[in-house]
């Protein structure tokens, strides 16, 4: 059940410096015994910063507080903790993010509205928030430019492997970085939850240009995967720019010199997504999905990730078997414009089904060698617009059952 | 993986003749070998029709045909066939179902358009329609008043048991019978999809009436149960009526001579209902989820569904965990609104979260006794409003991955 996902990298990335950026990690022992559960770090004065976070009505308390900050666009900490998502935990909830904010703006020495908060773990136990709260003075002590694998362990909770992703590329005549970490074993994991990322650079970016680059790249990246559906109530992804690498700033968000960062950014943020895909619970092989063909880009996605959710599809996958009559469900259930008697349907680039039905004599051997293997390519094109997405997936397994059935027995 | 559901009853339940239907079931051979696999039904003349079918937009040839007729609401044969769903089967597909319809019409002596099919199986793959005109005439032949059992048998894909139920009420001064078959093991089955459900009654009611009888009941029973969330290409439900009770005809829908009808034909629908999530793939707890306090009925039953279609609150209860923080997910994640801090959950009567948290001193063994058994009880106000629903799913176990996806293997 503790086995690591067949995915895992053999060991985490080296990941840059990102001047004015300092991260670490320590064990504050919210619940975990023996390993590091809190994250801090601490960014130069003037950084920027932008947020998307999850769209749950039941959203958690450190979720309420970013939201109610993050229009002003400033940061100068970030608080991370695994093991207790503090979600659904009332008053006192809100309280201890309160806390946790005061004792992290008084270490660094900014303004509350300053420190985002996030936490991963179990919903509804309170949290203790002192635990927290003391460990940060010691960690703050000891924040370092590379720490990344530190952090990235620290945000850990069902993860089988730590995740991170750097980029480094040039607005205008400077060279900036990107460096970011991520958590998430599916969108879900026994007890716990949540997607969290955090990613920086040391690009001069005001906080609305910031925030158009964040929603972009995140539309592209992070909303296109999907383990099982089900969306966390803490669910966070963060950019923060710290200015030290001292750009001309943008122009706003077409301009020109941003082309690269755009690019570079995009990357980092997939290459993290990714990773959090490939350590879905349980996961035995990773799914790349184009739809093509569709009315609009957001249709396309609409239907990859009705395709990519789908269980029929999921446990086909999972059993290698090249059953795209489930494909087709999948499509149909979207709620999105298809024509069906245009529809094609491919695996490990063989057409399977074209004009809405089989091929004529459609060899399934290549298909089957190809779902055989650990990364498996669909491609679907509903016939009706220009509109395309790509998505990532992983499959169904006893693995997810055993890990979030079982786990108690 | 041939095992039969717990909730298997121990045998067919009686179910009474309706007058003016005759039906049957026989082996044509679709796909199947040694079982039926085509039912058939006559209907007296002047009898009406209503039906509900799959919102996909990726439908079966023959619910694209049944969509076309019922508007008319006239009937005098059905016909079913197991192991093929004449789903993304192109001109093909269409042209086995004109072929069907004409054989069927030929041997009643009806119209074309008095004739529905439906198809349950493979997608995908070209269906042998001649198997199935060649066995009409014969199984013509030998329909009866009481065949339900063959009937019932005869659609069936991977359920693990035939699915019947009935009652009788009075329409004014004449008792009228209502009774009806259906077939579903969970939304979709290995390779196989769908639910079908098919109602009689000898009760006369215009077909304008029918439907919203039909429509009515099927929103509070069919469409409340969810095994995984997928949706067949070929759902369909049909009520037939055949007029020979003699009853007065309603005014309308609002006539309360129709009280007791309407009251019998929600418990028929609802009990077919639940006997397709009581054959759930790999099901081995029955859940009911009430939700209360929402914006409308609409919205308890999104909410509902929700919590129902989660992977993380199903293996949960696979699991018998009181994971009461994965409902709070469920319900975030519905989109409908819910106050989280008057968010309350209960299971088995026990309530555990009230006012956005978890309840003081909340005693988890008399929960954990409830989620041991069989039929597991949710209960769920969101807080808002008056709106209340009831939904029915089952667990999500290892049975259910082992159906979909090792079957081939």
């Amino acid at each position: 059940m503790s086995s690591v996902s067949p995915f895992a990298p053999k060991r985490f990335p080296v990941l840059p410096a990102i001047a004015g950026v300092t991260v670490g990690g320590a064990a504050c022992g919210v619940k975990y015994k023996g390993r590091k559960d809190l994250f801090l770090a601490e960014l130069a004065r003037g950084s920027t910063i932008a947020g998307v976070f999850t769209t749950s009505r039941t959203a958690s308390a450190p979720v309420d507080w970013c939201k109610q900050i993050v229009g002003a666009g400033q940061v100068r900490g970030i608080v991370v903790n695994a093991g207790n998502a503090n979600a659904f935990t009332g008053r006192a909830g809100m309280e201890g993010v309160a806390h946790t904010v005061d004792v992290a703006a008084r270490q660094i020495g900014c303004k509350k509205e300053e420190v985002f908060i996030a936490s991963t773990g179990v919903i509804g136990e309170r949290m203790p928030s002192d635990r927290i709260t003391r460990a940060i003075p010691r960690l703050h002590g000891r924040l370092g430019e590379r720490a990344w694998k530190d952090a990235a362990s620290a945000i850990m909770t069902t993860d089988t492997f730590p995740k991170g992703a750097s980029a480094t590329c040039r607005i205008g005549s400077k060279t900036v970085t990107i460096a970011g970490i991520a958590k998430g074993s599916g969108m879900i994991a026994p007890d716990m939850a949540t997607m969290l990322a955090f990613v920086f650079t040391d690009a001069r970016l005001p906080a609305p240009l910031l925030r158009r680059l964040l929603k972009s790249a995140n539309d592209r990246t992070f909303n296109c995967i999907s383990v099982d559906g089900d969306t966390s109530t803490s669910d966070t992804v963060l950019l923060a720019a710290t200015g030290k690498a001292g750009n001309r700033s943008p122009s706003g968000v077409a301009d020109p010199a941003l082309k690269e960062f755009r690019t570079a950014l995009e990357q980092v943020m997939r290459d993290l997504a990714q990773q959090i895909v490939k350590d879905g619970e349980g996961a035995s092989k990773f799914v790349t999905i184009d739809v093509a063909g569709a009315e609009s880009a957001r249709a396309a996605r609409k239907i990859g990730l009705s395709i990519a959710n789908s269980p029929l599809v999921k446990t086909a996958f999972a059993g290698g078997d090249a059953n795209w009559g489930r494909v087709v469900m999948a499509v149909g259930k979207a709620g999105e414009r298809a024509d069906r008697d245009r529809l094609s349907v491919a695996m490990g680039g063989v057409t399977i089904a074209a004009a809405g039905e089989a091929v004529e004599g459609y060899d399934e051997a290549p298909v089957a060698r190809h779902l055989a293997g650990r990364e498996v390519h669909l491609a679907v094109d509903v016939g009706v617009g220009r509109g395309r997405a790509r998505v990532w997936t992983c499959d169904l397994t006893r693995g997810y059952i055993d890990i979030n059935a079982d786990y108690r027995s």
